[in-house]
């Protein structure tokens, strides 16, 4: 029985995960700032949007602080995943651990830390976090999970019902891979382009009419992810260019992670999302000359807002 | 013998060309705007940085008004070419016209209006607008120039010992081909990749170390252009990755005019630079994957302030 739930990030995402599910289990949130963690304990946390849910929460920026728990979802960013998993080494034996980071390779980190069972899951929901206590569910769509080695698959599907009973929608899959590759794809392409162009996810990303259409090459960077599935003996869940082109009919255009991350000049996951896809096509001997173009323009951005911050400073000294 | 010069289109290089061209010479200028032209004829024009002079010319928006040359310098940008030419048209039977625009077809467009005899040339100098009356000369490189059709070559050594006598730098080839090549295939690599990363061209261009570098990709696409002048049996004057790395060991990262143009949200120069060279890429039947998608982004990014302005429309009508 899962009675107590701890949510690891409490970005837009681990918020979601911790305001509903917060109406079936005792949740605790372990934050990356203090003041954060006060936040949620004074005020609790609200959800808005597709639900109107308000949760009380208990949260801590220690893990020392932590009680507990018999599953733990880890929701934070890429970057956060290591300290997070190494702040749970040697810790609450019991519980099981649920990792929702895009990209592949996230579970390999925390078995690195430990001898929990884990589950593979990759979200497909979207939110928008106003304050350390509110998000806005955006977009309602399915969380994916599946075991990750050894983990029954009766422990997935109690996790699953767990997050439908709180009003997540959730699909449990015996194996997970055809579904993670599937959003690998999709968003390895999505987000770099986005980054690259500042576009939302709107309808320039299914046009093929022009022959300088994006659509052309959002279609061939999803071809050369396709390659690297067939390379890996994986088969798609659903075709990423069948996604793009549902996602980009669905009227309101989705802000994708990585085109926010640009705009706020924050480090994006680019080495996480297209880095794991390139790695993998090395992995295979297979040829990936449009995502790796995109992944080095990508890091290239990022440099840029260092060029610009080291120029300001020799500005200011000058 | 050039007594009378006039330079059409007073940006950052036709200002240029007008204020160095102003000692030794009598300089008109055409101008889109009427304030411009009134500023012209009441302040003249000012040069600073590498050279430090005060022109005076006489200015004028409508060509009605211009008197008649010798020399004509068409220094537009791409989109104001066919305007400027066209304004052209039926006058000025005794002139020379000089294209200094980038890509490839712009005496072309020239000749669809008049027969007067042309000079094909492409500027390496850069400087930067302060004011309507004041610009700034960055860098004191040369202006190639050649014969267009049966220009006889006399009459383009004329024009060069002209621009070397005011102070500017100029090369004569007989055939300018491969230098224009040359810069065609280093403009659409760094111009595009500077305007989709936010980087100056500075050393990040040549960066090869790390499989991310963005140098690899310059690299990649260098490769691509000069693919495409073997096909069409063009013998390179310089190696634009040998250009590439020689100028971003100058120093100072200069700015190019594309990234300029993205941070104002202008219209970019794709469809000539980049444009130019994936035509003639299918002209010859030869693959230009790199340029064709670095085409589709810069595209996309021109469209997502479409997007932007649209979304904001909205937002206020709401």
């Amino acid at each position: 029985m899962i009675e107590r739930v701890c949510v690891i990030g409490a970005g837009s995402i681990g918020s979601l995960f911790a305001g509903h599910l917060a109406q079936v289990a005792k949740v605790s949130v372990l934050t990356r700032r203090a003041e954060h963690a006060e936040a949620l304990n004074r005020e609790g946390l609200h959800v808005t949007g597709r639900s109107d849910l308000h949760a009380a929460v208990t949260a801590a920026a220690d893990p020392d602080e932590l009680e507990p728990f018999d599953l733990g979802i880890i929701a934070t960013k890429a970057n956060g995943l290591e300290k997070a998993a190494s702040s749970l080494e040697g810790r609450f034996p019991g519980a099981m651990l649920m990792t929702t980071l895009n990209g592949l390779g996230a579970e390999d980190v925390v078995r690195d830390h430990g001898d929990w069972p884990i589950i593979s899951a990759v979200t497909f929901m979207t939110g928008t976090k106003h304050s350390d206590t509110e998000v806005e569910y955006v977009l309602d769509t399915a969380t994916w999970m599946g075991p990750y080695q050894d983990t029954p698959l009766e422990r997935v599907e109690e996790v699953g019902e767990l997050m439908r009973r709180s009003g997540l929608k959730a699909e449990v899959f015996a194996d997970l891979k055809p579904a993670l590759w599937s959003k690998l794809i999709f968003n390895s392409t999505i987000n770099a382009v986005a980054a690259l162009t500042g576009l939302r996810h709107d309808h320039h990303f299914g046009d093929e009419d022009e022959p300088t259409d994006l659509g052309h090459l959002v279609h061939d960077l999803i071809e050369e992810g396709k390659g690297v599935a067939r390379a890996a003996g994986i088969e798609l869940y659903e075709d990423p260019w069948e996604m793009n082109v549902h996602a980009t009919k669905r009227g309101s255009a989705h802000y994708p992670s990585m085109l926010e991350d640009v705009e706020a000049r924050r480090p994006t996951e680019i080495d996480l999302i297209t880095g794991s896809l390139v790695r993998e096509a090395g992995k295979h001997g297979v040829p990936v000359p449009l995502h790796t173009a995109m992944y080095r323009l990508v890091k290239a951005k990022e440099a840029s807002w260092r060029e610009a911050e080291s120029n300001r400073q020799a500005h200011q000294e000058a």
